[in-house]
């Protein structure tokens, strides 16, 4: 624990004018936004995302999914859904920036031994193993492989809401021992209050002591606390940051990048060119109307009773997007 | 600091499950939102909104300001610049339900010797004092008057973002000394993180300790942080929380009441008249384009910089309201 207590002594009055150089942003816009269309993103919106991180001194960019196409239709899902090299390279070329090009990979849906290419034939620096706790068997696999073919890995512990304290020091545990880069703090459901993050990243840094593995967060802002719950997270001593540009990510989206750097002291960041895109590609984007995220009612009701937003986003498809007491009524009598 | 402590253990893991019954919850939907309308809510608006704080549990209702008609006309601000007596009872009649009825009252800009009735002529309960640190000569005078008269009174400390430290000190131990049930920190600018809010309260808790003076907060959400801050204080300490519905106020807004009560576990509170009152008012009012309130880019700006809001709303309602980045290069190039 000393280690916490240090940052906090670091982070403490004393130090609003300076910075932690360890901490690191990765922005998921392209992934996570990924699962409100598809993956159906145009490559000049993908390409000028790219560009803006490239701008903004962002760490690293995650484009999408190595989805398994045995598994998910290639017809029926746009590119970022399997990001395959060609597709990849489309945007970024050689990627001659600083920017680290990252993927995510899902325990039991990519297959991996095939889909995740050896790194020197690749243009992606990191593969980030996305599991459910009961993957782990899976997860640890796909880790120890794509470490093998010579990439930087992280794992998401995704809807860590659900799991039972003791299991959850297990995971850890396990977890601590592999290769991994970073372990990450998801909230899924975006269900969490700032006291249970404080919490959790005090537990996860904790497990990871000595074993130079940082920790990270990956935060839903269903009940508006995405960000909020970052700067928790970041506060007590988690150095690796998601983030999305204007907060873009399926139902009630992510902790928006523009919030982040406005806090952020490293000079490194910049954050003009994350105005300039929210200007000039997410408003249009927005008024088109056909992609749908950030705060609602019926997103901020899943995350207050820790469930999935998938029937809050069922139901903003649906006939009655806007019959929040029903929806309520509805969660309610099923819970 | 004794009592910062004994509630930080009452509200430590153990008790996730009890509640505080000292918490109250003022809805200052109708005040904070007619700074977006001139004040110029409609009866039905106004009367939906007294109905659901009723339903809900909540303590307290604020409709509006008791300006000097001296100052403002009545012919350019609707009946909540002033709440006179018989606009009040067109509403809430002799008030015959357990929510308090609040009006706030402006420093240097309320004729209070005339316009504050004495409490047997009035349905108001509780008279909010507004003063920025300047003012606070005035505000004392007026906190006299309205006690004598016989109302509760308590006090908005406003734009404490931008007071010294030792003046401030200064002021509490003034404001200690008063009437008042309750003084609130007032984060103007919505430019408070976390971190600050929590020194904060524990400064002004301890400001007030043995005077049986509550501590509020009244947070925005310029940096999208006006619920977690809200939370902070309450963790602190804070009893007294102001929030609106659907987070309606000036600028980024405020506090969302539905959050809010998301999290409270006091079983008087109830959710689902503020999703329904959301759903029936509030949905059609957005519906209408007319009034525009909650976290956007420019108020994130403002709020970053710890800057009024007031640039970003006329840039909001000028030619150019989309334009980001032109509106970011002029508040640096003005810093």
């Amino acid at each position: 624990m000393k280690k916490v207590e240090h940052i906090k002594d670091a982070m403490a009055k004393g130090s609003w004018l300076t910075y932690r150089p360890e901490i690191k942003i990765l922005d998921c816009t392209i992934r996570d936004g990924g699962l409100i269309n598809d993956h159906g993103f145009e490559d000049g919106f993908v390409k000028a995302v790219y560009e803006t991180c490239v701008a903004a001194g962002i760490d690293a960019m995650e484009f999408g999914y190595k989805a398994d196409k045995k598994i998910f239709s290639p017809s029926d899902n746009g590119d970022w859904k399997f990001c395959d090299e060609d597709t990849l390279r489309r945007i970024v070329d050689d990627n001659p920036t600083d920017l680290q090009i990252a993927v995510m990979a899902d325990a039991e849906r990519t297959d991996y031994h095939h889909d995740i290419l050896p790194k020197s034939e690749s243009v992606i620096d990191i593969v980030r193993v996305a599991t459910y706790i009961h993957q782990i068997p899976t997860a640890l696999n796909m880790i120890k492989d794509a470490a093998d073919k010579g990439y930087r890995t992280t794992v998401n512990l995704m809807a860590i809401s659900t799991i039972q304290e003791r299991e959850l020091g297990e995971a850890l545990e396990i977890l601590a021992e592999t290769p991994v880069c970073a372990i990450f703090i998801v909230d899924s459901f975006g269900s969490y209050y700032s006291e249970q993050i404080r919490d959790l990243t005090v537990q996860f840094l904790a497990a990871v002591e000595g074993k130079g593995i940082e920790i990270g967060i990956h935060a839903h802002n269903n009940q508006m606390l995405a960000y909020a719950n970052t700067l928790e997270a970041l506060i007590v001593g988690a150095n690796r940051l998601d983030a999305t540009i204007n907060g873009m990510g399926r139902g009630a989206g992510n902790c928006p990048l523009e919030l982040l750097l406005g806090f952020l002291k490293n000079p490194k960041f910049q954050l003009r060119p994350v105005l300039k895109c929210i200007q000039e590609e997410f408003l249009p984007l927005e008024q088109k109307g056909e992609m749908e995220w950030g705060y609602k009612i019926p997103y901020m009701i899943t995350g207050q009773m820790n469930q999935h937003p998938r029937t809050a986003i069922k139901m903003r498809a649906g006939e009655n997007p806007d019959d929040y007491v029903g929806f309520y009524d509805q969660m309610i009598e099923e819970e």
